[in-house]
């Protein structure tokens, strides 16, 4: 019998998250029969190597998708509401690192270690998170479960590769020009396409993403509803309380964060309990020493998969209150293996297939 | 009648912060009739300008303080510990950026904004505040004021140079070396003295000073009692809760702060409300326009002597809680600012005298 294989397509093949797609899924457990690599038309005609054998990027059109069981797409939200119906119509599951989808009805919004039962009601579509959201709730959900979670107050520190491989150039051009004395311009950050750029070198900009009317910035949204849905199967669930403020940092790759959280009252939740909870949770690596330095770093989190959490401590006036340290590669964890492990998943649990109802909402859309 | 002068001395005067506190009191309304610049047997010798005239640092003694009226003291604990009670003794007045005497009963914990009443109480020191204390409280207690405070909870993203000059020459350091592909080498930051070191650049650091037994980290302690003691009158009051993470980021000059706080339940506060009081507060201007992309930025509060705060609003879900962001030059209100501020108020209120008694506690210890 031969082992099934699946052809794969990887949409948006060239930016900082689609390269990574494509050594993570060479380094996944997913038996990848053929590959196709899609960009926008500027992209077309690039080689990447995949498993050792060049792969040219075509332009992405929805005839791409004939054939093809498995897209991984991270080609940016207008590029997901045009193509993933497209892919879905034709058979294909897609795999979205896009915003676009995240909070449709019918569409699973996915961290394995959190809600991976959220997978088998898929109709097509599933999509990644907000890469500051999945971190976080990588953490929160093993204490939820054994201690209950009323309350989150998060402060982010967020790498400049969170905006993309232009961030993270502009990030490193600016802070050579500064240290050169040279002039320091801005045309990416905080916002491609806002009206206004401020440099990030050297400095801190409390926006990510445009601002909604009630001053909160789409980014914050995100990490609220997205939490709320990952964790509680509920965008707008009361079940949690989640606010916060998101920082753009001048680190290239790497996002901090500062979550304080309440448990429910009479679980005995203890910083110690936390960390024994924390020690043994999948995708968690505690790195929690104070006497020994020991605490999660960006520059150490870069290049891995895991999430990294230390400084867990109570809050010493507040009943069932802590704090952490919460530290991941926003382009991992954040983007790309999150998506490439939903696909392994999918694969195992057989769960590559477009429900062929007639009532598909992508299908029929 | 010719205008009282002031013999002012300025231990500590070469550093990050000494050279600010040099030509903060240039600008100051204190009339200056003598200078002495102090240090340690290593930095004398060295020739800084004031008001144009050169003044050779020379190594500091408990004769130094002879004669003088005022001391401007940045030269770290041991030597405030050392030299501040041999000042009182000759009868001056200290004025010190250390955290050495911030605690002690007999030493008032000013930021003139707040709590300049405190100066009346002092016996020959006057302490100088954290400097990340010192830019939250600012913000803090003009609504304090307006609505109560019940709860903080705040996040820091401190600069390199609250590690003095060395830590800021570090990150600038390794951050060339970073751009140039060249190794990156760390020996003072996080903590000078530690057993270990690590780079700043492209990186975020949850350790400001040392660990405490309870996973704090001092410089977490020190915003906790001392907003206390600033705004209430004690390190340890149970007014108001006070927590949070400081984490040291990778930008020269210009601390960030998340702070999330609770007002007094039936006072009314709304986002609106807040913003009007702190458009009137002393030392604060607000920067809160999100529909203009105006916020505070590091970069644009480096050299500035105010706080700066914006993303002024609601918790959505938590009634009366608040999210604000808050910026200032942690070396000018951080610490050389405030201090020749608090001098500038002595000077103003005639209270540049040590209280002649046979109990003062630090003319009789």
């Amino acid at each position: 019998m031969t082992e099934k294989t699946y052809h794969v397509a990887i949409l948006g093949a060239t930016g900082a998250v689609g390269t990574r797609l494509l050594s993570q899924l060479e380094q996944s457990t997913i038996p990848v029969g053929q590959i196709k690599l899609l960009a926008s038309a500027r992209s077309a005609g690039t080689t990447l190597m995949f498993k050792g054998e060049p792969v040219t990027v075509e332009e992405a059109t929805p005839e791409s998708f004939d054939g093809v069981d498995l897209v991984l797409a991270s080609g940016g939200g207008s590029v997901s509401k045009r193509f993933a119906p497209e892919a879905v119509k034709r058979g294909a599951v897609v795999v979205d690192n896009s915003s676009y989808w995240r909070m449709h009805d019918d569409v699973p919004l996915v961290v394995p270690e959190v809600n991976e039962a959220a997978l088998q009601t898929h109709q097509g579509i599933i999509a990644n998170p907000n890469c500051s959201t999945i971190q976080m709730v990588v953490a929160l959900e093993p204490i939820r479960q054994a201690y209950g979670l009323e309350r989150v107050i998060v402060s982010t520190y967020q790498a400049a590769s969170g905006a993309g491989q232009l961030g993270w150039d502009e990030l490193v051009a600016q802070t050579t020009a500064y240290n050169a004395g040279e002039p320091v311009t801005a045309s990416v950050l905080p916002v491609r396409g806002a009206a206004k750029h401020y440099p990030l070198a050297y400095n801190l900009l409390p926006q990510i993403d445009v601002f909604e009317d009630d001053g909160y910035t789409h980014e914050e949204w995100k990490m609220i509803h997205e939490t709320k849905k990952i964790m509680f199967g509920d965008k707008d669930s009361r079940d949690v309380k989640v606010t916060g403020t998101a920082v753009r940092v001048p680190v290239p790759i790497g996002h901090g964060e500062t979550v304080y959280f309440e448990t429910a009252a009479g679980t005995g939740a203890t910083a110690q309990g936390i960390q024994q909870v924390l020690s043994q949770a999948p995708g968690v690596v505690l790195e929690d020493n104070p006497a020994e330095q020991l605490y999660p770093q960006p520059v150490n989190a870069a290049g891995k998969r895991e999430t990294f959490v230390g400084r867990v401590r109570p809050d010493l006036e507040v009943d069932d209150a802590f704090h952490m340290w919460v530290v991941s590669d926003n382009l991992l964890k954040g983007a790309a293996w999150n998506t490439v492990q939903i696909a392994e998943r999918l694969v195992a649990l057989d769960l590559v297939r477009v429900p062929d109802t007639a009532t598909n909402p992508f299908t029929t859309a």
